[in-house]
């Protein structure tokens, strides 16, 4: 792992001298995670432009620090950024590029106090553009968090005994099972709606009892080494679809393999939401669908790059992203397939949740 | 609940008069929940001086905020402090207080850029200081938290089986009894510490067996409407616990008494962190005891007042706090009692974690 992590500082030490700052301050948690392994609550990484790298942490993390990144100088101090700031203007002026999008102008204060010979420049979302394209050993671990997801459904699934349940429950159930096949956490909470609730894009599990003829959206994933996987199936508790249900939710399927047949090295991010976006437009069910068509996914549930209706950007190899069209019916039921894929060079997108995605009606 | 969140307003209002600012612009997601009642991942809501109040949000979020905040103009809008910026400056010069301990470098620019009227000032931290206080609505849920949180713990211990367990699979079962009696959601990620990790004081649990003889430290609690509940007991697993083992836990639980009872209105929050430290240190601990003794809690885990050795401000009436001495002994374990109480006008302070302190034998 520690090879991995240096390559990854080089990429940012990389656009750090092509910038013209002298060294870059990274203090958002997820991308100090990134480039040193360390997962913590108060941390930040300081990156020269000539490759050089300084952590530092506090004393709940300093034993996880030193194993993580072996090959860093580690400093201890609270104040993670003004201690690291102070470090880079202590021999004169300098260039430090911030990620102005996570320092607040609290810090920002701090850290002119701490080091005035520091001038602060930005340095945008340089690493959370690096992180869009995955190495070998997140893929890996984004191909596990999404295996344990689908064992834990196609469980749950084979389980049976939805009605008389509650949402609410459903989803513990569920979870449960995730943590039993392996997971860490769960990848964001749980979706589990039923009947009406499905309609509902983003609704809490509530202690609504399923019943017979229900439509189960249950959008879910584990989390495995600080992976995430995203996953939505929909299908009918106990009674064949309602010819309604089976119409929405072939439409929506039809709009994911619209979506999907998009995936490819160098297709622009928008073309991916508009092919979906299409399918369900012609139907006359536009206005039932408002939200993006998908996102990218890996140290953040939701990360670069977008795929909805105001995205740019084009696709590359080993970006792993979401395709997930709905259509809701207020007051009646919604349906929304996803899918977590990676784009890759050649053969087609390579698909990670692979439970069935055919309309299933569950033991009741 | 409007009532109790315009009193809330009011009290901000009363503090951005006070600053010289014209109106404040709340961007902290919890800070907004606590004026309004809407929890989202998304909004912002500006108060002007004179107490009228703006509340922003996307479309996912709507619904929620009209039901929350009947009482409150609602603007949909993706850009929610922007949004509000413009509409604050829309009729000229004006002197917007932010929470810059909130707003990012990006965010203050595209607030100036949407808003060049407007003159950003700094608010501070006016609505965490107020939320240190609660209100009787905050005390109702933060007891329900407590409530659940030893429900299931008492649960946890007379259900017995300790060892040949894991440390995780424990967790996982206290977890599932919190959500059994009414819990929303985990307060943090559950510490179970057995044996040797018991040392560590913010352990993350592992696949480690639980054995007789271990000392078993379980800090935890549940979520209820959003408050937190935060509760450490630490017992000994199947036999009677070793010299060693019942001589901290007693000075651990001496430190909380001591700093229990310095718990009182208009008392230094420094004073309860060197009441429980004196007690540690004379016995020769002190380096064993390397966080502070407490801190308050509410919407959020760790919030105002912080009890630890370089606290500021006193305690008030209707403040709750934890007091959370530990001893730990790298390599062979460790012992943290954690309470949360409310500090109280008279009549000493309110305990929400009634479940014992007697240092119990589990059943193995």
């Amino acid at each position: 792992m520690p090879a991995e992590h240096a390559e990854r500082r080089a990429r940012v030490a990389a656009a750090v001298a092509d910038s013209g700052a002298d060294v870059a301050l990274i203090t958002r948690l997820v991308n100090v995670r990134y480039l040193t392994g360390l997962a913590s609550s108060n941390a930040a990484v300081l990156i020269g432009g000539d490759g050089g790298a300084v952590l530092a942490t506090d004393g709940r993390y300093t034993t996880a620090a030193a194993e993580a990144a072996p090959d860093v100088e580690l400093v201890k101090d609270r104040s993670v950024a003004t201690a690291l700031a102070e470090r880079a203007a202590a021999d004169g002026p300098v260039r430090l590029a911030v990620e102005e999008h996570d320092v607040t102008l609290a810090l920002a204060e701090a850290i002119r106090k701490a080091a005035d010979q520091a001038e602060l420049v930005h340095l945008g979302r340089v690493v959370e553009e690096l992180r869009a394209i995955k190495d070998d050993h997140e893929l890996a671990l984004l191909h596990e968090a999404c295996a344990i997801s689908c064992r834990a459904l196609e469980d749950l699934y084979a389980a049976g005994g939805f009605a008389g349940r509650t949402e609410k429950e459903i989803a513990r159930d569920l979870e449960a099972r995730m943590y039993d096949h392996g997971a860490d956490g769960l990848a964001f909470e749980t979706i589990v709606a039923a009947g009406p609730n499905s309609a509902v894009p983003h609704h809490r599990p509530t202690a609504r009892t399923v019943g017979a003829g229900d439509l189960l959206k249950i959008d879910f994933g584990a989390m495995y080494q600080g992976y995430h996987a995203d996953c939505t199936r929909t299908s009918v508790v106990g009674t064949e679809p309602a010819y309604w249900q089976r119409e929405i939710y072939d439409l929506v399927a039809t709009a994911q393999r619209a979506g999907t047949d998009t995936l490819a090295v160098g297709v622009d991010c928008i073309a991916v939401d508009r092919a979906a976006r299409e399918v369900i437009d012609a139907a006359g069910h536009g206005e039932h669908f408002g939200h993006g068509t998908g996102h990218g996914v890996g140290l953040e549930i939701h990360e670069a790059p977008a795929l909805g209706q105001s995205a740019t950007g084009t696709l590359a190899d080993r970006m792993p992203v979401t395709v997930e069209p709905g259509v809701y019916l207020p007051g009646r039921g919604g349906v929304r397939i996803e899918d977590t894929f990676v784009v890759r060079d050649a053969g087609g997108p390579e698909l990670l949740t692979t439970t069935t995605k055919d309309l299933l009606v569950l033991d009741a």
